[in-house]
C-alpha cells in the first residue's frame, strides 16, 4: 500500500501561501485562532487518517455493505469512525463555539476533510453526509427538531443522510411522490420509495436520520410542491426509548466502487407508521435542500480531489522506484535499467496528475475561502462572494469529478499491468472515482446549472464577479516575468470564453434554450480549464513571491515542481479550450436535430 | 442484460458497402467464397456469440478464475467454448485450405472476432491467443513442431499463449532473463518467471503452449539475443502421453476486469526440467514474435471497439426506456415524462459513443482489408500495404483503446446511478476496458513506435502513403455536396498533422531524441483522430453512394443516423486537433527538463 496520500507541503502552502487563511483570524469570528491552533488540527487530521481510515481503505473495498436480516452491515471500523469524528470534534468543526462547535474556518475544515477522504473516502462520508444533515436541520427547522436530532448526530452516535431519489425521480426532482399525510399530531406520515441513499442504513450507529424530500397531500406539481422532512430510522418515544419507525431497507446496491459506504433502498410507511417532521415552512423543501445539496456538490468535487490526489502519490511513488528500459539517447541494453521517473512520458503522466490534483483542491479552498468570507464581512460585501460561489460551485464539482477519473486512469497507467492488479490501490481509485460525474447532480445537471442559471443569473453579475476575479489575478501575475506569458494565454482564454458566452446568449435568443443547452457540457469543460487556469496562476503568484526570499533547497524544489505543473497546465490542458471554442461557436444544433429514429440501428 | 451487442446492419454495411469484401472473391485465393457463404458465416458467428458467448459474460466476471492446487479454475463455459471454436472452424478460419483451414477473408474473419468479443471479450480470448500462436508456429516453426502442437491446437484441445513478459522485463524486452540452455537432445532446458500471461494456465483444456521468449546461454544482450521457443505445459512422451514439462503456476492474478480470463505468473524449470523447442532460427525471436504481436495489437484495438460497442447499445437501449424529465422549452410538470434520448446531451453522449464504436471498428477493418490485399495482390504491390499495416497498427490499436475507455464512461453516464451498480453491464465494460492501453505495448509505447520507427522508416514512405490515401478519400468525398465541408475539414486537418510532423522531425534534428519523442502520445493521439475521420468520410462516400438510390425507410434512418454521427465526429471530435497541435508545435521540452528531484513534495 502505497504511504503517502497527501502532501502536507502542499497544504500548507495552500492555506498560508495562496489562501493566506491567517488573515481570517484578523476578524472577530475567527479571531480565537491562529496559526499555531490550525497547525494542531491539521496534525490531529494527518494522525486521525493514518492510524484510523488508512488502514482499512482497502477492506473496506473488498468487504462490501451486505443487507442481512432488515440492517445494512457494513465494515466494523465505520462505528469506531463516528465516534471518532464525533468525539473529536470533526463533525461540527465548521459549527460555532455557541453551538459546542469548534467555529473552524471552512478552509481548514475543508482541508481537513480532504485528508480524511484522501486517506479513506468511503470512511469519511459517514461523517461528512452526518455534518451536511446536521447543518441543515441548524439552519431551517424549529429548536425541537434540533435538540431531539442534531446532539446525537454531532457525537457521532447517529447517522444523517440526504434522502432526495426516487425510482422515477433522479435527475428530475419535480417528479418526486413520496407523500407526506398532515396528522394532528405535530408529524406527517410518509408513504414513498427511495433509492440511492449513501449510508442510508447500516449498522455502525444507533440510529440514521433521513432529510427527506415529500410532497405534503394536496401540494402544487413540481419542484413547487416539495417539502423537507426530517425522518429518522427509529423514532424516540416519550420514554426516550427508540422504536421501529417503519423505515424498511428494501435493497442494498453492489457498486462499482465506493463500496465502503453502502448505498441503500428505503421504503417508507409499508406499515403506514412512518413519521416525519417538517424542516421549516411547506413547500420550501427544494430550496432548503439546496443548502446540503450545494455543500454537498463542492464536497464532491473535494471526494474526486482527494481520490485522484492520493492515485497520484501512489503513483509517484511507484515510478521512482519501478526501474524499466532506458534513456531514449542510451538504448545500451549492458547499462542498468533506470527509474521510469526518467522517462518523459512518464513525467508527463505525473505532471499531468500533478496538474489537475492540484488545480483542483485549489478551486475547492476558493470555495472555502469564499464561504468563509461570507462568515465574516459585512452584509453589503457578502453578495459578491455569494454570487461567486453560485457560479463556481458546478466547477467545483465537475472539473475534479470527470477530470479526477482521467488523472487517476493516468496513475494507473504509470503502473502499467500492476496499475490493473488488485496489489495496488489504483484499480480502487479508478472504481471508486467513477461516482463523482454521478451523485448530487450529473455532470449534465451541473452543465445546465452552469449556463442555463448561473451564467445569466442577476443580469450576468455572478459571470461579470468571476470575470473580474480572474482579471484581477491576469493584472498581478503581469508583474511577474515568470508569469507574464501565462498572464497573457489566460487573458485570451478568458476574452474567448466571453466571446463564447455571448455567442450562446444569442443562440439563446435566436433558436430557444434547448439549442442554447445542447453543448452545456462542452461550455463546462472549458470554463473549468479556464478557471483552474486561473487557480493555477494563483499559485504561480504565492510561489514568486515566496522566490523573492531566499529558500531552502527543499522549498526550492517544491516551488520549483509546481512551477513545471502550472506550465504543464498552460502548455498542456489550457489549450484545449480551443477545440471546444471552435465547437461552441457553431451553429449546426446536431444534437437537437439527431432524431430518435436515426438511433434505430 | 442488454440484449443486443452488435449492430448486424452495420456490419453488413461496413463489409459490403464500405469495404467491398466481394471484391476480394474475384482473386484465386478467395474465389471459392461469395457473399451467401459471408452471409452464412456471420449468422453462424451471430448465433454462436448469443448461445454459449452472451448467457456467461457476466457470470465469468462474477467468478473469477483461482489458483486451486497448482492449477488455474476457470468457469466451465471455457472448456466447452475452445471446444465449439475449435470444431465450428472459428480457430482456423484464417488458415489456408490446404491446412485445413477456412481461407476466409481476414475482413469477414475479423468481423466474426469482433461479434463474439463484442458477446464476451474474455470468452474469446481463449481461442484468439490460440489462433494467434498457432499461426506463430505455422509461420517459423519446424514441421515438427507444427505437426505436434497445431492440430490439437485448432481443435481447441489446447490452449495457446504469449509468454514475452518477465518481473523486470515488461515493456522493455531488452531485459528478458530467462534462460534456454541447449542440450543435445534436440530441445533447450528453460529456467525463468513469466508474468502477466493471458490464460497461461486453466482446467478448460488438456494442455497450454506457450510461444516464449528466453535466450540463449552466451546470447547477445539486448533485443538481438532474444530467441523463440515452444514451452508446453504438458511435454508428450514417445509413446504419446502427456507429461509435466516443470511449468509451474506461481500466481493468478485478481485484476480490475478482464476477469473471464485468467492472467498468470510461470516459474519455469524450478526442477530443471522444463523443455523448450527452438522456434526458427537463435536471435531471432523478437522478429518472429513480432508477427503474434502485431496482430495481438490490432486485436486489442478489436477488443476495446468490442466492449465500447456492446456498452453503446446497453446505454441506448436505457435511454430509449428510461423516462427522466421534459423538454427544456416544455418544463410543466404535469406532462409525462420523456424517454431520456430525447434530451440533447443524452443525444450527445450516444452520439459521441456511436462515433467513437462505429469509427474505431472501421480502421480495424481498414487493417483486414489490408492483410488480405497482401494476401491476393502480385509481390511488387504488397509493399505499399505492408506499409500501411505497419503505420496504422500503433493507431489500431491506441484509438479504439483509450477512446473506448472514454465512450463507456459516456454510456455509464447515460444510465446515472444504475450505471455504478452491477445490475448493468456498464460498470463491467469500464473494468474490463481499462486492460487496452496497457497489454502488449502500453500507449506510450504506441506512441514511440509510431513516430520513431513507423513515422519515418524508409524515409517516411509508409507516412506519404498514408497522407496519399487520405488525400484519394478527400477528393473522391468533394464530388458529394453533403461532404464536401467535411472533406476540406480533414484536408486542413492532414496539412496541420503534416506541419506538426515537419516541426517534430527539425526537433529530432536539432534536440535530439528525448525532445523528439516526448510528446509522442500527443501526437499519437491526434494521428488517430484524424484516422477516423479518414474512416468516416470512407464510410460517408458509401452512405452518399447508397442514396443515389431509392432505399428502404429503415435503410435512410440507417444511414441518417450515421450521416449524423459523421457529423458528430467532424463537429465534436476532429476539432480536438487544434490543442494537440498547439501543444505539439511548442518547443518548451517541459517534460524533458522536469526534474525528479522536483516532484520530491
Amino acid at each position: 500500500m502505497a504511504s503517502k496520500f497527501v502532501s502536507e507541503r502542499n497544504i500548507k502552502f495552500m492555506l498560508y501561501e495562496v489562501f493566506d487563511v491567517e488573515s481570517l483570524t484578523k476578524y472577530a469570528y475567527y479571531q480565537d485562532h491562529n496559526r499555531k491552533t490550525f497547525d494542531m488540527v491539521l496534525k490531529a487530521a494527518i494522525k486521525l487518517a493514518k492510524d484510523l481510515l488508512r488502514p482499512v481503505f482497502e477492506e473496506m473495498d473488498r468487504k462490501q455493505p451486505e443487507l442481512v436480516d432488515g440492517e445494512v452491515k457494513v465494515h466494523s471500523a465505520v462505528g469506531k469512525m463516528m465516534k471518532e469524528f464525533g468525539q473529536g470534534g470533526w463533525i461540527t468543526s465548521r459549527v460555532p463555539f455557541e453551538l459546542n462547535g469548534e467555529q473552524l474556518p471552512h478552509l481548514v475544515a475543508d482541508v481537513c476533510d480532504f485528508i480524511f477522504q484522501a486517506a479513506n473516502y468511503s470512511g469519511h462520508a459517514y461523517a461528512g453526509l452526518t455534518a451536511g444533515a446536521a447543518h441543515l436541520i441548524e439552519s431551517f427547522a424549529s429548536k425541537e427538531l434540533y435538540d431531539t436530532y442534531v446532539p446525537n448526530m454531532y457525537t457521532g452516535n447517529w447517522q444523517g443522510t440526504m434522502a432526495l431519489t426516487e425510482p422515477e425521480a433522479g435527475s428530475s426532482l419535480a417528479d418526486i411522490t413520496t407523500m407526506a399525510e398532515p396528522t394532528d399530531k405535530g408529524y406527517y406520515l410518509i408513504k414513498g420509495q427511495n433509492i440511492f441513499i449513501s449510508a442510508g442504513d447500516h449498522d455502525g450507529v444507533e440510529n440514521v436520520v433521513h432529510l427527506m424530500l415529500a410532497k405534503i397531500h394536496g401540494a402544487p406539481a413540481g419542484v413547487k410542491g416539495i417539502s423537507l422532512f426530517v425522518v429518522p430510522k427509529k423514532r424516540l418515544t416519550q420514554n426516550g426509548k427508540l422504536i421501529s419507525n417503519d423505515v424498511v431497507v428494501s435493497g442494498v446496491y453492489h457498486k462499482l466502487g465506493y463500496r465502503g459506504c453502502p448505498i441503500v433502498q428505503l421504503s417508507l410507511g409499508d406499515g403506514n407508521d412512518c413519521r416525519g417532521w417538517l424542516v421549516g415552512e411547506p413547500h420550501q423543501g427544494l430550496r432548503y435542500m439546496f443548502q446540503m445539496m450545494n455543500e454537498a456538490r463542492i464536497a464532491v468535487g473535494m471526494g474526486a480531489t482527494c481520490m485522484a490526489t492520493a492515485a497520484y502519490y501512489a503513483s509517484l511513488e511507484y515510478a521512482k522506484t519501478r526501474r524499466q528500459g532506458r534513456k531514449i539517447s542510451q538504448k545500451d541494453p549492458t547499462l542498468p535499467p533506470i527509474p521510469i521517473i526518467e522517462h518523459a512520458d512518464v513525467k508527463r503522466m505525473l505532471l499531468f496528475q500533478r496538474a489537475v490534483v492540484e488545480g483542483s483542491l485549489s478551486i475547492i479552498m476558493q470555495c472555502s475561502k469564499y464561504v468563509d468570507l461570507m462568515k465574516i464581512l459585512p452584509d453589503a460585501e457578502k453578495e459578491k462572494y455569494h454570487l461567486l460561489l453560485e457560479i463556481l460551485t458546478p466547477i467545483a464539482k465537475s472539473y475534479p469529478a470527470e477530470t479526477g477519473i482521467l488523472s487517476i486512469s493516468q496513475g494507473l497507467q504509470c503502473l502499467g499491468g500492476s496499475g490493473y492488479c488488485d496489489d495496488y490501490p489504483l484499480e480502487q481509485y479508478f472504481r471508486d472515482a467513477r461516482i463523482h460525474p454521478i451523485h448530487e447532480g450529473t455532470t449534465g445537471i451541473q452543465a445546465m446549472d452552469l449556463l442555463g442559471r448561473k451564467v445569466i443569473m442577476q443580469n450576468g453579475q455572478a459571470f461579470m464577479h468571476y470575470v473580474a476575479e480572474l482579471q484581477e489575478a491576469i493584472s498581478v501575475a503581469k508583474t511577474f516575468r515568470e508569469l507574464e506569458d501565462h498572464a497573457q494565454q489566460l487573458k485570451e482564454a478568458l476574452n474567448r470564453l466571453q466571446e463564447v458566452t455571448q455567442h450562446l446568449l444569442e443562440i439563446a435568443q435566436s433558436k430557444g434554450p434547448e439549442s442554447f443547452l445542447a453543448d452545456a457540457v462542452l461550455y463546462l469543460e472549458s470554463f473549468g480549464i479556464i478557471t483552474i487556469a486561473w487557480q493555477w496562476l494563483l499559485q504561480g503568484i504565492a510561489i514568486q513571491k515566496a522566490l523573492k526570499n531566499e529558500v531552502k533547497k527543499a522549498d526550492l524544489n517544491f516551488y520549483q515542481g509546481k512551477m513545471f505543473a502550472l506550465h504543464y497546465f498552460y502548455g498542456y490542458e489550457l489549450p484545449k479550450t480551443l477545440g471546444l471554442a471552435h465547437r461552441l461557436m457553431n451553429n449546426d444544433e446536431l444534437t437537437v436535430k439527431m432524431s430518435t429514429a436515426y438511433f434505430s440501428d
